[in-house]
């Protein structure tokens, strides 16, 4: 089911510093930025590495205020890895196989993710303590 | 510097039940159990995808006893992620490249990991809060 690690999203309280640091230290680049304000969060995407099944990166994510998600996460717990998401080819048909198998999902239907993806996230409490979320690349145009 | 995302490290309390659910879930397979007494953890290297600069794994560790590193973060923060492993070329010129940096290392010189990797842990204090390992992969004699 799983094709590739899409990306691992850290949580980080100033989106430019973390940038900055991401590519002065390791030498990422930085392919996107967007404001997901559904989410509340203000983010960046880092290339790490390109494959057939698609590419890797580290999104980097500042919340837009206290009361969102990310920004109760690093209230709670500080900065820090606040979810793993996988390459999946379709995330409707994936929900659909991971909630028969008494899984409990966040998002029964994709939503709107980074760069035109398709997302949808599980819940934590049955992935072993892991925000786990499933995504589906755009289809290339060209 | 960053090839790939080597592995995602995930802490868990029951190694068997963790990977029956990984199986299971999503598909993934063992491809490697060991017990690393140094680091104090029994762990198994789930695959999944791979890639012209090397594998991506999800690495499932169960610590061996309260008292080491994965114990007190379990004890601490309950299951859930724990380290981010990153491939690169070569772990001891990546660390005096990132030792120059500023950015303090938590092993100065490459270690035993999983599979016959050299790896090396920077400080999580200086990398966001994200417990960052490096990863080189064995030659291959094939």
């Amino acid at each position: 089911m799983f094709l590739r690690i899409d990306h691992v999203g850290i949580a980080c309280r100033n989106l430019e510093e973390s940038i900055a640091f991401y590519e002065s230290a390791f030498g990422l680049t930085v392919v996107s930025r967007e404001v997901n304000e559904e989410q509340g969060v203000r983010e960046a995407m880092l290339h790490v590495a390109d494959a057939e099944a698609g590419a890797s990166y580290i999104q980097l994510l500042e919340p837009l205020g206290p009361d969102t998600p990310v920004g109760k996460f690093i209230a709670k717990r500080g900065e820090g890895v606040h979810h793993v998401g996988y390459g999946v080819a379709d995330v409707a048909k994936a929900l659909e196989e991971i909630e028969a198998k008494g899984i409990r999902l966040i998002d029964r239907r994709p939503r709107h993710g980074s760069m035109g993806a398709s997302i949808a996230f599980l819940h934590p409490k049955d992935v072993g303590g892991v925000l786990t979320e499933l995504v589906e690349a755009p289809r290339r145009t060209t």
